[in-house]
This record gives structure tokens, sequence and C-alpha cells, in this order.
């Protein structure tokens, strides 16, 4: 099912419902890049600490836009032995929605957009007519807003600062704009004391537009209703209408609820993150490290800058996660899959010793076919990344005595995979863990090399030609993390290296130490 | 016409022979954005010095994409008295052309995006179908790279680095790629021995690639071509065919030309722009600095630092520009002229005492009506910008004796509004002169204030109330320059702030100086 701003309100309730009765939730995001730095590589260094590829994340990918939202919940139905699915493929665009709101920038990569544009990404619908959103302290910025106004309509003026103007007793209008305040009460006057029931103000600036309000909350506590009004050309007047007590107490209440639905409306997409979060259901995601910041960035809170406190809001807004990148590189699934790119996967998946999962599609839902491959939709995407965990989860249950075919996503045959977020590229940690500490691989054998950046990957093979099998992990084009195969070699390589000119050689543990040193000056 | 990167090879014959033979040119463009301040107005404050005001758009503006550019040209027919136009719409888009060539990052800004959405602006033809661009270092790179890459097949290799492999004689081999390269050299021997034309390697990596050429080019320096191929599926390998020396040269020679396309088509759009500036015929634009500087800046090079520099590149690339909106702002128009944004100027230059400019279309070229308003698309801006040139053109002419109902391009007339680029909301500088120094007010009744931030523009109606009329310069939320009307009271309101303690004043020149210090320190 395809959303965007014509059909989100009418929609969110299957949305709700979906999301309320599944057993598990499938996930994807599609952003309009994913590296602001020369290169991707810059981003995905070999020998990364967690904390360092989430800075570098954080720093450099967070600025991107995410603009499509694939869900796909999946609801095991026991009569027909078989998950019931729903897919929703959200796009999302953050358009401003009011004069004052936040205008949002965001970087386009070329080289995604080409991709997408090349996968048939329908870039129109996204700009047309993506799904507007806030994140937690937008809205309650904009709550507060209208709060601030409501008292200052009501003559109650709470106002957050103090300005020479304020105060009680009469307004203090600038000489510049006596007249015209006079012309205002003048005309007000006349339709206290004529038959009409409402006058149009003409338009004038938004400063003339509070002196208006001022001046007749003062000098009409009772009687008057008084309006902003827009016109077509966005040209702001304001409407002054005689009323009686009850009339004005009603339109105040339906000035209200409106304005509680433009809240609404403006929280937008963010409402249906609010409700994958308050499932707390399982949610499934592919490589999904970047779709979780993504998430927590544009529709919560901008992301924090230590890695644990980045752990800790996750697990408030997504308490548990699982990646299938992850779980189909780890045993017994490593040894039996040699592709986890998504669509590799979900292929592999179907054949011995794994079973396809039976699906079906709900009723009034949009059927995918595997077969057509509707890759990088993110819709798509969500739901074979959800077939593929169900495949693989099915295959645990392979291992009970009696084998079991269908294993539900809350058995603890899954808990190991819990919270553990493929890290892309890091030769010796697997994961990020969400909800712990990260494993800390040994690094005695790892040299930091600096060199002339002539120099290429066979010229550091020639340089550690005698110490037999080396990795090669590039910084930049004048640096890179050298892992000798064994270790008693690290210190003879450094010892070589001692009269070199060319190049020069560090212990990962002495860098880590210069690095951490002039971070912190 | 629509030219996107579908039909812009077959278009681009049409566009320079427009281009030739035209009086003047009219050109607009269409961004993704305009500030990434917090908000435009941080871009254009009225006391902005010239140099202060390209500083600004320099820095904040031109991250974002030109991405339409329109085109119209304007040839005056002697026979029929009209100006006949042809009008070009250009979608442009950084596609990468390969896997080495830079990827652009651009920022999209909510509101502009959104603006240009809800004018029917079509993303998709942009996204997917937008014509590729390089500037003048990018194209020069890309042809270096392609001779590097035809001299090292040659054999003749000058590599611009030297590093520990290069040099004459037997490649050396890494160890780890001994065996696989020995296998090359068995299938290329036996090649050379069975009665087939090619053989193609197995796919392998860049390294890999280098290494078979090196040692292909050593071991066999006549009687094969060996060239990479890439697959559908991206994947490249080598291909090794038997070849004799006639044959060989004809490959070269193709592979050369198709190169010198493969130039041609990644300098796309800027060969339009660089045929502009060549024709050295004048450039019209409404409010065109901003297009100026995108289009130096996308088409030739990153803006200088300094304004001068800028000044003296944007003679270079266009030695004849003419702005309408700042033509429409100086007398005898100014007084005739009550709204010189784009849309209102144009329907203003048809009524008296201005007369609708007698205008037709090229055949083969749309015709576009200015009554169906296709505002906002680059192509219709760029034409209804040429109309308000040519109407206010002509206008000129009733004032010679005889009067003159057509003024050319050329015409001593115009020469006063030649390279004068509108300043927006500058109070005192109306224009920037590309071609010389730039107007220098006195600004000695302008004071420099600062002031907590709850401050309105009342507050300071408020604070010089004393002062007469003032006039308020917002820089940001806690200062702004107010300008008194006279000059006399300068003193009086510096001496009146002395003991002040919620805001401070400065003089003007006391301001630019302590900030030039600070700037320069
Ligand atoms: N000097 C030099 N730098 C390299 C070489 N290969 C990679 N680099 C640098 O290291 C970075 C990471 O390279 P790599 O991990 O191979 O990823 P990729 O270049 O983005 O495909 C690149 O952006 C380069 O700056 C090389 O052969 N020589
Ligand atoms: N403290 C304060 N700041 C203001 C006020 N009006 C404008 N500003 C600041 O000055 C900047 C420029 O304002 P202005 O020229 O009116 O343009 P605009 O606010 O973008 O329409 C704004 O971005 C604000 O930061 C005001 O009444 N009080």
């Amino acid at each position: 099912m395809e959303i965007t701003r014509r059909n989100f309100k009418e929609s969110l309730g299957a949305v709700y419902g979906a999301v309320e009765e599944a057993d598990f939730l499938a996930i994807d995001g599609e952003f309009s890049g994913i590296s602001d730095g020369p290169s991707v590589s810059a981003l995905t260094n070999g020998m990364d600490t967690p904390e360092e590829r989430y800075a570098k994340l954080r720093k450099h990918s967070m600025d991107f836009l995410l603009f499509q939202f694939g869900l796909c919940t999946f609801r095991y139905d026991q009569a027909q032995s078989k998950y019931l699915t729903k897919s929703f493929n959200f796009y999302i665009f953050p358009k401003p929605f009011s004069r004052t709101s936040p205008d949002i920038k965001f970087i386009c990569q070329s080289s995604s957009i080409d991709f997408l544009a090349s996968q048939g990404f329908d870039f129109n619908k996204v700009f047309r007519s993506g799904i507007p959103y806030l994140n937690q302290d937008e809205e309650a910025q904009l709550r507060e807003q209208y709060e601030e106004r409501r008292n200052q309509m009501n003559g109650s003026g709470t106002p957050s600062y103090i300005s020479p103007l304020s105060g009680k007793g009469p307004v203090n209008v600038p000489d510049e704009h006596k007249d015209f305040i006079n012309r205002v009460v003048e005309k007000v006057e006349a339709l206290l004391n004529n038959s009409e029931k409402t006058v149009d103000l003409e338009p004038c600036s938004g400063f003339q537009r509070k002196l208006i309000f001022q001046t007749l909350n003062w000098k009409y506590p009772k009687g008057l209703h008084v309006e902003t009004v827009e016109t077509e050309k966005k040209e702001r007047f304001i409407q002054v209408s005689k009323v009686d007590e009850e009339e004005r107490r009603r339109i105040e209440q339906q000035k209200q609820e409106r304005e509680q639905e433009e809240l609404n409306d403006a929280v937008g997409f963010s409402r249906v993150i609010h409700a994958i979060s308050k499932s707390g259901k399982l949610v499934v995601g592919h490589n999904m490290l970047l779709d979780v910041m993504h998430t927590i960035h544009q529709f919560y809170c901008p992301l924090p800058e230590e890695l644990d406190d980045f752990k800790e809001v996750t697990m408030c807004v997504f308490p548990r996660l699982l990646d299938t990148k992850l779980m189909a590189s780890t045993q017994p699934f490593k040894d039996l899959i040699t592709n986890t790119s998504l669509a590799e996967l979900e292929k592999q998946l179907k054949e011995k010793p794994f079973k396809a999962p039976k699906v079906g599609c709900s009723e009034g839902f949009q059927c995918y076919d595997t077969a057509a491959e509707q890759l990088h939709e993110a819709g798509y995407d969500a739901y074979i990344t959800g077939l593929c965990f169900v495949s693989m989860a099915n295959y645990l249950g392979s291992f009970l005595t009696p084998p079991r075919a269908h294993i539900s996503a809350r058995s603890k045959l899954i808990e190991p995979f819990y919270n553990k977020l493929f890290l892309m590229r890091v030769v010796d940690i697997p994961y990020l863990n969400i909800s712990g500490p990260d494993l800390q691989p040994k690094r005695d054998h790892v040299l930091y090399v600096t060199f002339p950046k002539e120099w290429k990957t066979s010229d550091l093979y020639q340089l550690f030609s005698a110490f037999g099998n080396i990795q090669v992990s590039w910084i930049d084009d004048t640096s890179a993390f050298v892992s000798l195969s064994q270790l008693e070699q690290v210190q003879i390589a450094m010892n070589t290296s001692q009269y070199a000119e060319s190049y020069r050689i560090q212990t990962y543990a002495d860098y880590m130490q210069s690095k951490q040193k002039s971070t912190s000056k």
C-alpha cells in the first residue's frame, strides 16, 4: 500500500491496526545519500572501533533525507499455518507546514539519486506528496506556540519574555502606527453600531496585527472575536466579528480542535514511528544500522554525540531489533550462506536446507511477487527482509527435538540475535551491540602506516612482503592499517621501519593513544 | 523545447544555431534552494556591503544545485519588424559518468523544493534524465586521465608518480598474485597458438587487472590488443585479442574517438554555457546575480573568494550582462513601475506608456503564451525576461528625435544598464557593478545595535522614538542596523546609550572596523 500525504490520514487506522495485530515488523528506508565525505569508504574503515564508526555515520550520514520508509507487518495465522503480511510504502518529505516552521535542508548524493532513478524511484511522489513529520522537540515547540497564542488571544497573556511594550494598561502604540490603529478602532466602533456581523480589516504587517490584537483585547475584552485570516494569495488580514459569550466559547473550542488537527498533521509520519515504538514488537531490518539512526534522527531527536547514549535512545524507541544481515553472517547460517546481500539472501533462503516461508497477503493489500523483484522500493525490501527472518527462524526449529516447522518471533531461539546490528566492513567486530557493551578484539597485530600518496596496495604488499600475508584497511590516500598474520613480527616490522624515510609505522595502540590525546586537547 | 540527456546530443546543433543567430539571449535558472543559513534574511541584510553580500551568497548558496536552466534566444527579423524567439528548457543533473568521477553532493531546501513542487516542477525529469556537466578543471582532469591511460596501454607509460613497482623490466608481481598471473599468461599463450581470435579472462580486482596489463605489455609488446570490458552486471574482466599492427592501430583510433565522445558527453551541459560565453552576446536575466554565480560555479570553476576576482571571471564568461530588475528599478522606469517582480513587471510592460513587444516563435519551437503564465519554468521565465528587456529598450527609443519604435540590443541607449546586477534588499546600493568599482554610500547615520533576543522591531522604534523616523535592518535576533533620518542625532543617540545595560550602540564605522580586525586575526 502506497502512502503519501494525500491518503495518510485515512490510512493511519489501517497502519495502527496492522502494527497492533502483528507478530513482528520489518522495516527498510531509502535515503537521499549515504556519505557526504569524499568517498563511502572514508566512512567504513576495516579497523573502526564501534565508537569511531558511530561518530562517522553520525557526522557524515545524518544530513541526508530518509524519504521512503517501508513497513511490512507479519501476523502468523495458526489456522492457515502461514504468515499474513501487510506492506506499506511511505513517501516522506519535510514540507514546511507554516511560515514559521523549520525549513529543513538536506543533502543529496548524485550517485545515490542516480541509483534510485535507475530503479524507477518516483521523486515526484516524494517532493510533491511526501508526508511531513516533526521530531519530539519540534512537536513540543509547536504545541507550546499554539498554547501561547491561545493565551494571548484570551488576553491572559503569559508571554515567555518581557518586552518594554508588554504589561497591562493601554497599548503603547508607536507614533507612526497611531493613525492606522485609530482607523481600526473606528471601524470596529462602526461594526458594533451597525447590523453587520463581521468586518475585514485591510492586510497589514505582523507587527501591526499584534498592535490590533492588543488594542482590541484591551478596549473590548468581551463581545468580539478577532482572528487572522489568510487569503489565497497568502496575504494576511484580520477579521473582527461580533459574538456573545457562548458563541465566543464555541468558536474558541472549534479553533482548538482545528489546531489539534493541524498539530497532528504536522507530526505526520512520526506518528507511525511512535506506534511502532509503543507496540514494543520485534523490528526486523537488513543491515539496519543506518535505518535505525536515520529513523531516530528524523522522527525522535538529533542523535546524541556518544555511542552509549545512542544505544540508550535506541532501546527506548525500538526495544527489540533484529538485523537479518547479522543473523545470516552468524552460525549456523554463516557456513550455509555465501552472499548476505538482501536480494541474494532472499534467493538462498528459498533453497535447501532452508524452506521458502509460507506467506499470504492480507485482504486489501497488494501482494508482492518475489519473482518480480521490486528491489529498492522500501516496502518490498521490508517484505523480503521479513521473509528472510522467517526462513532463518524456522531453520533454527529443525534443531529441536522433535523438530518444529514454525518458530515464532517470540521464541527463545531468536534471542541470541536481538539488538545486534551488522557493522559493515569491520574486519574483527561483526556487530554493534545495542543492549550492552561491544566486543573488544585484540589489535596487537595491527600497524598504522603512513606513506606518500603515490603508494598503492601493491606497494604495501611489497613493503611487508617479508612478513607473510597481510590485510590492508585504507584510511585515506596516505595512511592505512596493516594487519600482520603473526604477532611476533610486529616488533620486527617496527624495528625495520626505524630508518625509513618515505613511510612511518606505529602500533595500533600507540596510534589510538596519540589520536585520543589530539582530540581531547 | 525541452532538453534532457535523452535528446541533448541531437539538439545541440539547434542550440548552437540559435545562439549564433541571436541578437541577445535571456537566461534563467531554478535551484534546489537559496540559503543554507537559518533564514533567507540572514543572507540579505539591508546594510550589506557588496563584498559582504557576495561572501554570504558564495558561502550559503553555492551548495544548492542549479537543476533547470532556461535559455531563450531573440533574433530581430527586420522584414517582419518583430523578434523571433527560440526557447530551451534544460534539465540538469550531475550524474556520475564513471566509477571514478566526482560524486557531487548538493543541498535541497524544503521550502524551495515545496514551492517548485506546487508549480508542477518535474523532479523525475531532473533526476532520471538531467544532462550531466563538468567544470573546466574536471574536464581537464578527465582529459588527462584518458591520455594517461592511453599512454599506459601503449606501454610508453609516463605515469604522474613513481612507485616502487613501476620502472622497466619484468613486472614485480606480489606472491599471492603469482599463480593468478601465471594462469593468465598460459591462457594467452594458448590463444596465440590456436585459431581463436579472442579470449575472455575471468573477472578480477582492479589491482589484478593492472598486473595483467603490465605483464602482457611487457611480454607481448606486439600482436595483442588488451582491453577491460564491463558486463551488464558491472563486473569487469579483461579481453585479449590477436591483432596485426594495422588492426591494432585501427582499434586504438576507434577507441580514441569513442573516448572523445565520452568526454564530450561528460562535459555535457557546460558546452551550452561555453557557446553562450563564446558568442559574446548580451545576456539578459531578471534579478540574475544568483543565476550568474551558480552558472559560473557549476560550469566553469568554484567561485573565487574575493569579489574582485569574481567580477573578473564573470566578465570573461559573460562579457555583457543586463539585469531587467535593475533596469526596471532605474530611471526613467523607476517612477513608472510599482512592482519589479518578474510576473508583475511583464504585465506592466504591456500597458501604457509601454508597448507589448511584437514577438513570434521560430518554426519548430513551442510558443509560450504569456496569458497561460507558466511561471517558474526556467525556459518560460527566460522568455518573459527577454520580453521585459525588449519593452523597456523600446521605451527608451521614444525619447529620441524622431522617436524610434525598435531599439536594438546593441544600441548605445542600453549601455548604461550593462553589467549592473540587482542587489536584493540593500537599502543604499542598488546594484553590483561587475565591470568596475561599486558605489560607496555614506553610512554615517547608521548605528549598530545589540540587545536581548526578546526585543522586537517595536522595541527598537520605542528606543529611538526621540530621534524621528528610523529604518531597521535585522542582522540576527540580537543585533540590527538602525538608520537614523538625521545625521546630527547620531551623537545624541550614542551619548544616551552610554549608561544603558540591556542594549549597546556603535557607529557603523566603528562596527566595521572591529569586525575587520576580528576577521583578519
Ligand atoms: N594512495 C592510495 N590510496 C588508496 C588506494 N586505494 C584506496 N586508497 C585510499 O583509501 C580510501 C579507501 O579505499 P578503499 O577502501 O579501497 O575504497 P574505495 O576506493 O572507495 O573503493 C580511498 O578513498 C583512497 O583515498 C591506493 O591504491 N593508493
Ligand atoms: N529578536 C528579534 N529578532 C528578529 C525580529 N525580527 C527579525 N529578527 C531576526 O532577524 C532576522 C532577519 O529578520 P527579517 O529581515 O525580518 O526577515 P525574516 O524574519 O526572515 O522574514 C530573523 O531571522 C531573526 O533572527 C524580532 O522582532 N525580534
